[in-house]
Formats: structure tokens, sequence, C-alpha cells
């Protein structure tokens, strides 16, 4: 990991940003985003995450906040600069240019700065074919060459043109030190094909392909075209459009021919374009085809600032960069209208609150609700995987705190969390895979629990990853990449935590999934651990509550709590006996149950079996029924008679399914526990209200 | 004054903005001098005020200091804008680009944004025909057309294009409201003809004439000529030199031109330049003609970025702005030499503390001290233009403070303070001038005393204009602008102060004039009131000086210390007699004695009658011996029974040279004191040691 070059993405929330940040890790390199978040959302730096796998820094800090950028400098060690940020509609930089100058100068300038103090000497520039303004003024200019002369025609393109010139003098000021990649980009279309990540205007689109697709999805009536009596083809303007995908590996082979260049400085340009134009009927055409219906379009008047033909020379690129666009208009409108059917608003979340903590600026610390508040929502946040809240009919069901505080406090009681790698009871901490014997901390007694010290319950997972809902089902996604160096635990493990809430039906499925990505087998055995309290009025207590299970069959425990391998009755109501009714102390519980002692079962992945009711539980009060199905083999109740943190001794109660305690020290059992490389853990528990 | 229009100057203390606030202040605005004094002095906006007779409003600010900047936005009522603050050596930006793009480049945003704000439109940008580049590049482009395109060859004239092309945006963005003149300068030169302003640069100068000047003063060796292979008459390269107040004028042309556009926006392009090119070797030649003398130079190699000819056309002002140069090169170097001869390190100081109290940005509280600590030294300040200290062989002789408080504290004692308009007692407060009557205020029992509450010892006089010393002579001049509107007294009077300290004699000669500028005649009655102690070790009395006077003769006065019109014979040395001795409590002085009882004292001005001495004054532990001088026919006594303000009683003695006491209201003296437009007041004391 240390070994990754870093790169500092300036705008890398933004569309092309975002796109190159993929492309960059791909490539082997950690990024570190700095964005304002003006015109992008930190939503694709959270979906980055998914889709890389890998978390990404991220600081909420506009580059002309001289102070806050600095410490970003102070923080990190970075190798190099790709810069991004900056204002960048040319319509709007007409009416406040000022702010245009202000933005993307200022920004500049205080990065060059912050690179010379911190000795930063590489940094690909994001500039534009606008800094050519009309090459079709001189002769023989089509396509443009980087010789060509430039002449910006609008203040946006004047404040890329001012870049450009700063690198320059600023390179022939100390042409040893700097390393300076000028990309003037043609026109960046399409979208990342994971569907993840695109273009997400904000307001009205500037530019054809976002506008187009906003038209195709219903968002706006049809579409402008500015102009169709250019001498062209077909009468509309030429523009050379790059999928951006090609774009971002542009960005990527430009750092690379950066860093050959050892000792010897550079400030160069490049064309990063296809060398080939479409007109904007052609696109229009082509973008049909990918969403298989017609787009309605009307001609207008020019736009000012618009030139007939913006086609790149791209030799320079291909010839020293190693560098030319794989991907055509096509594959651009396809991954576009994958992106556009997917994520119809971009990344605005239509009913979800992402209130994940950005008013402090720990945009990691994410806290998302679901649903709706008057039916069934879910509060979930990355800090363990959590369920933080959960409300049927507007009644909260479960315990859980307002902040991340509240779950890294040290009393904390798993309230709502992931339990993992290894849910429950480990006997003396120690286990044997594979002919060798490991030794977990101890923290309950002589055993582990909950995985001792290296517990998912404090650990921040990638995401969610949430998408607009449809048809009133959300899911979030959270994804944990758990590497066996920051483990107690052997092997590199990646774990998917999917919340899928279902409104009309109020239930809350969580299906976990995990996979070795590398090194050895690692134990384990995940749950959810929310306390469930349905008692309407005094909610200090779970009193009245009525419950029920599958059997009443459980694991024998020692005075340790770990099982002596017997399986007895314990004295709780069935599902089809009259309930148990949880009073002020009594009964107390903290076992675990078996759904079917007669089964022996050894698989790795529960999550294809069938869903069983295990347990039931209902308040005459609130008049809630709650039920806990599971593809798992066996669930402990917990009612909560150690409860702190907050709360108080039986408050809430716990239903955690999973497989048999300790069965990692347990023959029979041990299978269903050990996870190797090629295999693939699953399971599935479901909260159903009515 | 409330109808003259106010103009903000940025870098209005550099070489162009200097000459342009002296034209400014000619033609009828006010300005507002904001300067961060990095390549400027404030000595030089010191000297503007001395020069056109105003006082100027001056803050240090950066403009890249927003905050800052706004105050004054905030604090003013301003109607347009000159900006020439920016760095401007051309060379130096090839070193340090990034420094010269943001300081040029945000400074004029920020005064942008702030204009918009503040809703003021009209800007005079300095430019400079350094965005043209090398015009020759072009055919017929020498002498350059403002149509030229543009193409500047170093990061200085990078940052004037950035600029230009900013203004051009915002223009556009809004053209309804800005109006803009973009002055191209070629290259000025020369001083101000009074000498009192002139081209300071930093360290080693930049530029072709002020380099030579420094040569011709001894303060360099050799002139560098960079470059004789140029294709020109004399193989040195071309450049249209302007004279400084030539350059100084167009500027107020523009904002003539911009007032003129009244509902209607510009931004528009002008070349300041004669028309006319001289090559290096014609000034040269030039300036030894004005300074006759030769200037040792050699040719060295070409330097970077300089082309062949820079040449105005500069039609399109003489047109426009109904401007053209009226100066040439030979005027220019007359003045320059002037400048140089004058002020041979600028406005460097050489042995002149200038403790001015800039640390607290306020620097019309000055504190200059002149002469040699070891020998003779004066301290003054411009506050009531007050002799703070005087040093004698190390020793202070005189009461003061160290700051503008002690002087402006409501008990103040006009401890070392010029005592005007008129010094010592009016009966009642009152007199009669021309048929009118005044009343002042009384602050003396039933008299005024020492002008009452329009005392010019609170009063801020202008500059002092210091210039070096020559053979240890040092000078130092004051100036106050009286307007009768800001006093109680009648006529709007005009008073220089000026002082020369000649160490070799240990002499301070104070001298005073004073006209009326306007409006009625004034009463008029000046003088300095100094409290000398010349005790050397227990400071805190002047027990066992010995005092001597010229003449025992005295003004007798009433229980109001009003003259009685009586001469009385008082008990004290004449300058043949044994001294009298100054004890712990006797004798006890504040009287008025007069220089010779028979004659009758009727002029306005003394200052050309003989200087006698008046008093002599003795320590025998100190063995500091003084004397008073004076033209004046009068001097009070006065031994500080009564000093408080810090210091106390029988501390330090006052001898005070004037007219006669009360004399407006005595008809015999009347006519001595007072003063009509068209005369001139003046009067001279001298302090000197032995």
């Amino acid at each position: 990991m240390s070994e990754r070059k870093v790169v500092l993405v300036t705008g890398g929330a933004g569309y092309i940003g975002s796109h190159t940040v993929a492309e960059l890790i791909e490539n082997g390199y950690d990024c570190i985003v700095v964005d304002n978040l003006d015109n992008s959302s930190y939503e694709s730096v959270a979906r980055l995450k998914i889709l890389v796998k890998r978390d990404i820094k991220f600081y909420h800090t506009d580059l002309c906040d001289r102070e806050n950028l600095e410490t970003i400098f102070k923080d990190n060690k970075i190798d190099s600069v790709i810069h991004f940020a900056g204002l960048k509609a040319v319509g709007e930089s007409t009416k406040i240019p000022l702010k245009y100058h202000h933005n993307n100068i200022l920004g500049t300038l205080n990065l060059l700065e912050l690179m010379e103090v911190y000795g930063v000497k590489s940094l690909v520039f994001s500039s534009s074919a606008t800094v050519y303004g009309d090459a079709t003024r001189f002769p023989d200019m089509i396509p443009i060459p980087e010789e060509c002369p430039l002449g910006p025609t609008n203040p946006y393109g004047n404040t890329k043109y001012a870049v450009e010139k700063i690198l320059n003098d600023l390179y022939n000021s100390n042409n040893n030190f700097w390393k300076f990649a000028i990309l003037r980009y043609f026109n960046p279309i399409g979208a990342h094909p994971s569907g993840l990540i695109g273009e997400d205007p904000l307001g009205i689109p500037n530019n054809l392909l976002p506008y187009m697709a906003q038209v195709a999805v219903g968002r706006r009536d049809k579409l402008n075209v500015f102009g169709n009596d250019y001498e062209t083809r077909d009468g509309t303007p030429i523009r050379d459009y790059i999928h951006v995908v090609d774009l971002a590996k542009g960005h990527i082979a430009a750092l690379k021919y950066l860093e050959k260049k050892n000792e010897e400085g550079i400030c160069r340009e490049w064309n990063l374009g296809s060398g080939t134009g479409s007109t904007v009927l052609e696109v229009l055409k082509a973008f049909c085809a990918a969403c298989g219906d017609d787009i309605p379009y009307e001609i207008v008047g020019r736009r000012a600032g618009d030139v007939i033909n913006l086609t790149a020379k791209p030799d320079r690129a291909t010839r020293e960069l190693e560098w030319k666009t794989e991907l055509d208009v096509a594959d651009a409108c396809k991954d576009l209208w994958k992106w556009t059917t997917e994520n119809p608003f971009g990344y605005q979340l239509k009913g979800i609150v992402d209130a994940f903590a950005a008013e402090e600026d720990n945009y990691d610390s994410r806290f998302i609700t679901l649903g709706d508040g008057t039916k069934f929502q879910a509060t979930i946040a990355n800090i363990g995987a959590t369920l933080v809240d959960l409300k049927v009919d507007g009644q909260s069901v479960v315990l859980g705190y307002d902040n991340e505080e509240g779950y890294l406090a040290e009393d904390s009681a798993y309230i709502g969390a992931t339990i993992g790698r290894y849910a429950n009871r480990i006997k003396n901490g120690t286990f044997s895979l594979n002919g060798e014997t490991y030794q977990l901390a101890l923290n309950n007694g002589p055993n582990a629990n909950h995985s001792s010290v290296d517990t998912f319950h404090t650990k921040k997972f990638l995401g969610p990853l949430v998408k607009n809902p449809s048809k009133d089902v959300y899911t979030a996604e959270f994804l944990l990449v758990d590497p066996s160096e920051n483990s107690e635990f052997p092997g590199d493990l990646s774990v998917i935590v999917m919340y899928t809430l279902r409104v009309a039906e109020k239930s809350l499925s969580i299906e976990y999934k995990a996979q070795v990505s590398g090194g050895k087998s690692t134990p384990i055995n995940m749950t959810n651990h929310t306390y469930f309290n349905l008692n309407k009025v005094n909610k200090e207590t779970f009193v009245g509550t009525e419950i029920q299970v599958i059997n009443n069959k459980s694991v024998d425990i020692d005075e340790n709590m770990i099982p002596t391998g017997k399986i007895i009755d314990r004295e709780i109501a069935k599902l089809n006996e009259k309930a148990t009714i949880l009073g002020q102390s009594e009964p107390k519980y903290d076992y675990a149950f078996v759904v079917d002692e007669n089964e022996k079962y050894d698989q790795i992945d529960s999550s294809s079996r069938e869903l069983k009711t295990v347990v039931k539980a209902y308040h005459p009060e609130s008049n809630i029924r709650l039920e806990v199905l599971t593809t798992e083999p066996s669930f402990q109740i917990y009612t909560g008679d150690f409860l702190s943190a907050g709360y108080h001794a039986r408050q809430g109660f716990a239903v955690e399914p999973g497989r048999y305690v300790d069965a990692i020290n347990q023959e029979p059992w041990k299978k269903s526990v050990t996870l190797s490389e090629g295999e693939t853990y699953g399971s599935k528990i479901v909260y159903r209200f009515s």
C-alpha cells in the first residue's frame, strides 16, 4: 500500500475528475480528492469507493481557501497533482466573469504555490480546446494541432488560457523543477460503464449530451440545437466528442509521461480528442439509437461564443503519450444511457436524506435515511454499516445513536451494528486453521466476543451506495475491505452489507456477502446486532413484549457461555404456543437457539436457503408485530440485561441470527464458519413488521 | 471641498502613481492613496502633500488583502479608481512569476469585485506596451497601434494581458455599467519639475534612466547597454520615452473621457507614448547634456525578453482623449537630473530616522529624528510641528513625549509645540478686525490663551519634507493648511514651519512663514513652546540653572495676566550681569519681556531682522549653555510652575519669543499681529548650544 504513488485530484468529485480517479486507482495510484462540491456531489466519491473497492481520502475545500488547502499538503505526502477544479460553464462565464477569473486563477495559484513549498513538482492541468477559439479563422487549422495560435472567445476560455500562461511562466522560471502537462480537452461525453458514476450537471445542462439524456428520461421537454446554418455537412457545428473514460485514461498517460521525465522539467500541451468530428445531429442520432427512442429537438438560433468546428489533431498525444481514444460516440451514448436510466436524477437522491456529517466536513461519517417516515423508514450509518433507526408507522422500534461518537464510545453495546468478522464467542479467543493457531485479544472473561478488538462495529464501511428507489424499494450497499494487516484475523476479507428496505411490506432485509481476496482462510460469522423495543409509551423498557421462537432447542453453555456440545430445551414459547411475556426482570435470555437441531449445518453460504421466521415479537400497546427471518441455522436471543452505553438494562432485546456459537472450535460446525479464497460467505436476515 | 470628485489611486505612492496624484489634485480631484509600500515609500506621499498643499488620505494596504481593501470602500465615497498597484519588474517576473500573477491579478480582481459591490464604475488601468510583445514580428506595426495583436514575452506582460482580458470580460458582462480605460504606457521617464517626487527604484534599477542617473551621482559604476547589434540606427533598441508628467496627464484625460460617458459603458485601450522612438544611446546623450558630464557605459549582451522597437502610435489618444505629450526626452533628463541631485538616494533618508507610527499604519503621525545622536540631534513630530527632543552631546535638554497620545492628552502643556495661530493671551478672547468682532472660546480664566480650541499644537501638519542633509545641515519643512472653516479665526491660513539643524554649530533654527490664502485678515503670533532642562543628573527639576536676559524691561500685567499698557522693570539678570539662579521655588516667572522698549514694533514679518540673543541659560553640572536668539520683539519666560501632564512644576522652563502679548487688542502693536492677503508673516527663533 505504501508504495502507491499519491495523486492529489482537485475537483475529483466532478465529472471528469471522478472518472480519472477511477482510472488512477485502477492503475495503482492512491488518490486524495479535494473538491468544494460547488457543482458536484460527494455521492460520486462514495460511489467511487465502492467501484474501486478502496477508501479515498476526501477534503471538502475550495482551492481559494489557502489555509485549508495547505493542511492537505501538510498532512499528506503528495507525489503529483491533477488539477480539474474550476468553474466551467461558458455561458455562465460571460455573465459572472470576475467569479470565473477569481476562482480558476487564484485556485491554481494557491495550488502551485503550495506545490512549490511542499516540493510537489508534477501537475496535469485540465485545460480546454476552448483556448483555441475559432481555429477556422486560420487556414489549415482543422483538425487543430497544439501549435494553433490561441484566442479564446469567452471568459471561461480566458481563464484556461491564463492558467496555461502561468504554467509556462512558472516552468520557465525553474525548468529543472516543474513538470506540467496541459491537456486540452475536446468534448467529453459518456459515463463509466458500471453506471455508478457519470455527468451530473447542476441545473440546466450546458452540454449537449447531458441535455439530450435529460430529455430522454423526461426531465426536459426537448433539445435545443443552437443553429443549423453553419457550413457543415448538416449545418450543425462539429465537435470532437471523446468518451470520458478515454479522456480519464489520457490523464494516466500524461502522468506516466511526466514520471519518465526524471530530472528534467517539462511544460507541454496535448490535445485530448478523437480526431474525428461529429455534428450535433449525428450525436443526436447515435444517442437515439442507444436509448431506442426519438429525442424531440428544435433548431434555435446560434449561441454566442460557439464556433463552427473544434476537432482535435490528437497526433502529439498518440506519439508522445502513447494514448488514443478507444471508444466511440456510440459507446459513449450507450454508457450515458445506462447511467441516465439507472440514475435519472444523477446523484440527487429523491426521498433519501443524506445526513452525513457534512457540516463538520466529515464526509466519511454518513447517516442515511431511506423510506417513508410515516410508513417505514430506516436510518443507516457507515460506521459499522449500522442500522441506526427503524421507524414503523412513525414509531422508532430500535435503539440507536444520533452520531458516530455514540457508536465509537468505549462502552458501546454493538447497538444496531454489523458484527464481524466473527459474531458471538470464541472460546479462549483462540482457534486453529490450516495447521496454524491464532490467538485473539480476550474481551469477554476468558473469551473473545464479537471479534474482540478488530470488531467491524467501529470500522468505517465504504459507501453506502444508495440509488434512487424503484417502486418503494430502497437499497444501500456498504463495502468493507478488511485486509489481514489491519486485523488479528488471517486473510484479506472483502465484505458487502446490503440493506433493502421495502416500504409496502414493511420489511428490511440485510444481506451479507464476503470473500477472501487474498491470503489465508479466515473464520467468519456475521450478524446484525439491533436491539428492538416495540413499546410505544414507556420506551425505557420493553416490558410487556410478547415473544415466540421457531424452536426452544438451545445450545447448552458452561459458566463462560461456551457450548458444552449438548442441545437442551429452554423455557420459551414456540411460534404456535402462547407467547412468552418479557417482564420487569424475567425471563432473562442470553442464549443461542437452533433452527433445526436435526440438521448438520456446514454451508459457508446460507443465502440461498429458505428464509424462516425464527422469532416473532409483539407489543399490545403499540400493536406492532415483528418477525425476524433468516437463512441462518442459529440465533442468539439477548434480553439486554447488561445494556448500558446510554441505555438501561432490558430497554431493548436483540435477535442475532448466525452460525453456531464457537463453531470455529467445534468440528461439526467448523466448515460453516471457515472462509477460504474462492468461496463466498453469504447470509440473510429480514426484519418484517405488521 | 465636498464637490471634489474622489479618486482611489492604487499604487499612488509609486513613481507614476505619485505624479498622477499631483496632477489629479491640480485638476480638482481628491485622492485616496492605497499602497502596500512594497516598492515605494511613504515619503513620496508626505512630499506630495507639501507639493499640493493638501492632505492626502493614505492606506497602507495590499490589494490582495480583501478585508482591508474593503474598509477603504466602506469608509469613503469613491467616484473612480486609477489602478497602478502591481509588481512591474520584467526581469524579476521571469524569476518569481507566481508572485507576479498572484499579486497583479488577485489585487485587480479584489478591486473590481469591491467596485461592483460599492457601485464604483470607472477604472483607469495602468497597462503597458509590454502586452504587444515584439510588434516587429508583424509587417507595418511600428509605430504600434492599439489594434496590433498582443503577445507578451514575459510574465509581467502576461499579467498585464490577463488583467486587460479580465476588464474586457467584465465589461462585456455588463456593458452599461463599467467604464474602463486601459492605458498602455510606453517608457515613462523623468521626474516632477519641483524636484520633490521622482522615480526611486528599490535596489538595482531595472530601467535605463534611473540607472543612468545613479551612475551620474556615483551610486553605480557604469551603465550596461544591453546589446548594440539590433537593426536600428545605432544598434541599440528603440523605445518611446515619455515624460512622467505627460503620462500622468494622460490619466486625467482618460478619467475625463470616462466621465463624459454618462450612461454608457466603455472598455477601450489607448497607447500613451510620444510617437517618437529614441535609442538607448540617444537617451544617454540627452542625459549627459542635462547633467553636463559623461556617463561611463559598457555594451553588454542582449537581455532576454527585450524587443527591438517599441514605439507608440499615439493617434487614438490624441484623437479621443485630446492628449499628447508636451515634454521631450531633454526635459525629462533635466527634471531627472534635478530630482537626482536633490535626492541622490531617492526617498531614502540617510542618517535620518523616520519613526512615524508605521507599525500602527498611522502614517500621518511621524516622529523624525535628524542629526547626530552623540553631537546634536533633534526629533520633531508633525503633530503640532513639535520639537519632541533635542540632544546635546547625547543629553536631552528639552521635555517631550514618545508618541502622539502625549501631545493630544487633555492636560497637555503645549510642550515643544508650535503655538498658533495666536500665541499667548487674548483679553476676554475677543478681538476686532476690519470692523468685525470675533469671540474665541475662553480657556484661561476670562481669556483665550495660545489660540484656545483651535490651537495648532494638536493639528497635524503636512510633511515634514525632509531631504538628505548637506554638510551636516538638516532641514525639515512642515506645512499646515488651516482654512477658516476649521477655525474660530477668520481667514484661510497657510503656515510653513521650517526646522534647520546645524550639527557643527549645535543650533536649531525654527522659521515661521504664514500667508492668508483666502478670506479675511487674521490675527497671528506664532512661537515654539519648548521647555528646557539643562540639568544633567536630577532632571526632575531645573534647579541651579543660571539665566540672563537681553533686557529686564517687561510688560506689566493685571491679575488676569493681560498687559496694563505699562512697561516695568523685573528682577532678572541681564546678559552682562551675574546670572539669576533658578531655585527650588523662586524666582517664578511667567512674564513677557521686551527686547527693546524704545522700539515701536509694527512689522508683520520679523524674519529679516537681526537675530538677537534674548536669553542665555547655563547649568554648571552639565556645563551646557543655551542661547535663545530671535528676530521677534518680545519673549515670554515661564518657569513652569504649573507644569503637569506627566511632568512636575519647575521641571522645565520655556522661552517663547513672539509679538507683544494681546497685541491684537492694543493699537500700537496690532499691525504686527494682523495678517492680510498678500502679506507674509515671518519670524525666526534659534536655539544654540555650547
